[in-house]
């Protein structure tokens, strides 16, 4: 098992007011890391999925951005509404939201053909 | 292809002086960050390779820490003087460099079952 069986990573980089990339931090960034971590919490998997900040992914257009590791997936737009499904959907399950992926070929998971499954382990809960 | 065929996490979380468990920023981590862009950059390699800020990757003790996805590579206690070596063998060859392992169980790389190259694509270089 690795140090991490998922690894959010979400970007929080602040930019001055007005400039023309905007940040994810101005787009809800911080709401989002929180509500992924409370999540991760919640579903006992503290040990095994970490949530962390991140510096700017350049993808600013598509902020707040989250990338989960081993596979990259790439979420764009995601919002603190949107954590619940993501814990249960992609960090636990390894599935992939559709509507919140980064369009763009360069932003396509391809390493699914492996995909795991994350189990709180026993006392984990 | 993913968006990135390696993402390098440097921790350059910050803490007060004096606080028990150190930081990696105190550590050299911003010095280790430029020279692993740098490196990436004088392999051709910035399309493909991004070398980015974290917030705490919880391994304090060993700072400062890099993680090498989507491997999972934990490195610690590196420097910038470490960095070409760690562009040249981890990044583009997926080799892990034993000595600056982070050592524990919990830290072993699992998934170097399916290493894989990194190239610079024509005109990348």
């Amino acid at each position: 098992m690795a140090r991490y069986e998922r690894h959010i990573f979400v970007c929080t980089n602040e930019r001055p007011a007005g400039h023309p990339r905007g940040c994810c931090k101005a787009r809800g960034a911080e709401a989002l890391r929180d509500a992924l971590k409370a999540e991760v919490h919640h579903l006992g998997l503290s040990t095994i999925v970490r949530v962390n900040n991140a510096g700017c992914l350049d993808a600013c257009e598509s902020g707040p951005v989250v990338v989960i590791y081993p596979e990259g997936i790439w979420y764009g737009k995601a919002t603190a509404a949107d954590a619940a499904e993501i814990a249960e959907k992609t960090i636990m399950n390894g599935e992939v939201i559709q509507r919140l992926l980064i369009s763009g070929e360069k932003f396509a998971p391809d390493r699914l053909q492996f995909p795991f499954l994350v189990k709180p382990s026993e006392g984990n809960t």
